[in-house]
């Protein structure tokens, strides 16, 4: 590789940096930038830059945004006793797509994962707790994935808000629309077996 | 995806139109260069730069290099009389690291592949065949990939080079080490059989 000069071993030592991208990925990308495209490299040095520096955490809810607050904290027509926990902010875009929910949201930025590393105060876990000891909330979704860490992080904040009063919920679990019964899993089939609704 | 603040929809743009990068991709990546690794950006876009304005293709074989020649035509000591005729970048790296091959080298940048648009006019073959009228090379050596685009390149800078008197070969094709017989595929067993090596 050290035939390569070293501003393209620079380029892929960065990009093998992104996550899932490893250092055959990044080679590729990197002769793409360089050899095939190199007017998509500059405009992309000029988004990186301005990306860097313009988009900062939402100072309340800490999904991206351009200024202090983001639309959905500016919208003061929302229910404000509701807050919806998220993991991370294309979580709060998919969240927000359905239409159907008014409250404000939380982004955690992180998942409590012992396994990867990530404990507890690698979330904005504290500033959630403080978000609703100060405001008039009265109920918590938390709508992390329905994964082991997902779980494990959502059953952690449920009991630091139990303590200081707050009821708290997560979306329900069972058959996704167009999800063939014969294709489920045990788990999904008996959670839906045991959340099942009148008719 | 509107909720975004603009300065990340851009970045979304531009990195999904990578190679291999699709939507959601793009959106991972452009997450964890705003939020979770932002002197990761800063340092990218002054790579992207710097890769951009300080690597060129080398005059003689369109390696990249950052002067005029790359350290390999630099070389005064190779033979002048083979070259080997490469698609990539990366894949004159490959010969290269098996330091079995003296000679110079010359790369397309491309392959002709009419189903995806790309005639002949998109490598670089002009250059190629005006190197081989004007130097004292006596044989080139095909090395592009085994693949229905490598092969019809290959045969067809085979007839051009065939017309001005320069002989061509490519390399062996057959049993890779460590490939058991009962895994290979038949085209790669009978070229294996049809070339095989007296003992």
């Amino acid at each position: 590789m050290q035939l390569f000069p070293k501003p393209m071993l620079d380029l892929v030592n960065k990009l093998s940096r992104l996550p899932t991208i490893g250092e055959k990925s990044a080679m590729r990308l990197a002769y793409h930038l360089v050899a095939q495209d190199q007017k998509l490299a500059t405009e992309m040095a000029d988004v990186l830059l301005k990306a860097a520096s313009n988009i900062h955490l939402c100072k309340n809810c800490f999904f991206l945004c351009e200024g202090e607050e983001c639309p959905i904290c500016l919208d003061k027509t929302r229910d404000s006793s509701l807050l919806c926990v998220v993991e991370k902010p294309v979580d709060l875009v998919s969240v927000e797509k359905t239409g159907e929910y008014k409250g404000y949201y939380h982004v955690l930025h992180g998942l409590w994962a012992p396994l990867k590393g990530q404990g507890v105060d690698s979330m904005r876990l504290a500033e959630l707790i403080d978000r609703c000891k100060s405001g008039n909330i009265k109920e918590v979704i938390i709508a992390t994935s329905s994964t082991v860490e997902g779980d494990a992080t959502a059953l952690y904040i449920a009991k630091l808000l139990h303590e200081i009063g707050i009821s708290t919920s997560r979306p329900a679990q069972g058959v996704p629309k167009g999800g063939e019964l014969e294709y489920l899993d045990d788990v999904t089939l008996s959670r839906a077996f045991a959340g099942r609704i009148a008719l």
